[in-house]
């Protein structure tokens, strides 16, 4: 099967108007595309869940800081197309910047309507260093949600804060969909799947392997009964290879997303590093 | 006819839902209730435009001030419903706080996914007085959107700045729904219609009127050929009563929103001004 490509938002909303009159349930992915097994994963899930399935595609300039990758960032449309054909998706819709926020692409909120996650959930994790990213991301969201108008939409858990904030953000805005959470794939030597891997030479993409190490290690230690977060930090610091800069590890409940300073049920474990100059984060919850 | 009256979100949804699968067309006004020939006029367009109406009546606590009129903003649901019965509305929508926003109805921005506004947009007229009115406005407006999915949204111009921030929203967001631009109501001796009128006694009233009587003023000023922002500007304040006080009176396009220094087609000139502790709000669009 051959998924339909469209590049404007006018043709996407037909498509998916007319779905819906037929009473078709409507799955979606964001993505930013360079798709890899984790992404495939969610597809699948959709294609289980839902009657149509749409792939976004599209690197949002707005998510990306002035001195991150979005340049650099890979886009590999084609492979994209072929593995959303592959799995079965209806529609890739990859829209230009142009398309989606007109002229200006790099908008500021100066110029843009945005949606603001909480401060709390925003200032800490991934946000402390990445200003403006989850603003970004749940602009973008947003934007793809009424595009779209999914009955479901899958993000994966590596991303595990964008992950709680986009729940949070349908929950206050009202959103008449669900976010279906999805497991985190590994390679089988543990590395989480990212597209941003590509970037990492091999002695990077050895030294990046004791991030899930760590967090390995931390799961070591909980089943034997530790919980303090002290200790569980000192275990999963014990474990990261020299070369790798760690930017944080932290335990937070995944239910408020306030830190803990036990670890119990549904502790989410986040970890963000660098590997060369490359940035990776990974997570488990217990 | 008697619209249903229904105070919970899932019911909402629900109506609408049946409606939508047979192909009917929403519209919704959101109000604040204490509705008046303003209001009425809303519904009336509604009605004419779609097939079926829901008007919303919510005093929204996120886009007061801790200083401004919340707890004594007039509530008069029975004879809301009783005009919205008269018209013809379908359903008036009156959820409580709790249903809107949960147990904690007073949010921040540390507990809530706000919509944000373009700052430049929020940080001039009555957004300078009123810190964070407008993304009050703006979320609760997106919320009542994702609750009743209408077709159409009726504003009325009274709100000026209240409506091109929402036409923003909805372009910025690509919301599926049209903003519909409704004239200003006005008494017959120009006083514009507003719920807080009935704050004024009959001696601010009489004061009052001198601000619909400025801004005639600056359009007669303007068909005479003069367009030069400062000799209308002292036109308007030469009109205004002494006891009024004056907020702003300012002149923008309103296409772009950017102050001008001459009027010219399609330029608002917007006024707000306080009669005893009443602060009121008009304007004109050119």
């Amino acid at each position: 099967m051959t998924a339909i490509l469209l590049n404007n938002i006018k043709e996407v909303r037909e498509n998916i108007k007319n779905w819906k009159k037929e009473g078709l349930k409507i799955g979606l992915i964001p993505t930013m595309g360079a798709l890899h097994a984790g992404h495939a994963s969610l597809i699948k899930k959709a294609k289980e869940m839902c009657d149509k399935v749409v792939v976004s595609v599209f690197v949002n300039p707005i998510q990306f800081g002035p001195n991150e990758d979005f340049d650099k960032y890979p886009r590999t449309l084609d492979t994209d197309r072929n593995l959303c054909d592959e799995i079965g998706a209806d529609i890739v819709f990859a829209p230009s910047p142009k398309e989606m926020y007109g002229e200006n692409t790099r908008l500021s909120n100066n110029e843009l309507t945005f949606v603001c996650p909480p401060y709390n959930l925003v200032d800490c994790l991934c946000g402390k260093s990445r200003l403006g990213h989850f603003d970004g991301v749940a602009t973008v969201v947003m934007k793809l949600f009424n595009i779209t108008t999914p009955d479901y939409a899958f993000f994966g858990q590596k991303d595990a804060q964008q992950l709680f904030i986009l729940k949070k953000m349908v929950k206050d805005l009202n959103l008449d969909l669900e976010i279906v959470h999805c497991p985190i794939v590994r390679e089988e030597d543990g590395l989480a799947l990212s597209s941003r891997n590509t970037y990492l030479t091999q002695q990077e993409r050895t030294n990046a392997l004791t991030i899930s190490k760590a967090l390995k290690e931390v799961s070591k230690y909980y089943e034997k009964g530790i919980t303090n977060t002290q200790v569980l930090f000192d275990a999963a610091i014990s474990v990261l290879d020299k070369n790798i800069e760690l930017e944080y590890i932290e335990f937070r409940d995944f239910e408020t997303f306030e830190k803990v300073s036990e670890v119990k049920n549904n502790t989410l474990i986040a970890i963000a590093a660098k590997s060369g100059k490359t940035r990776l984060i990974d997570n488990i919850i217990i």
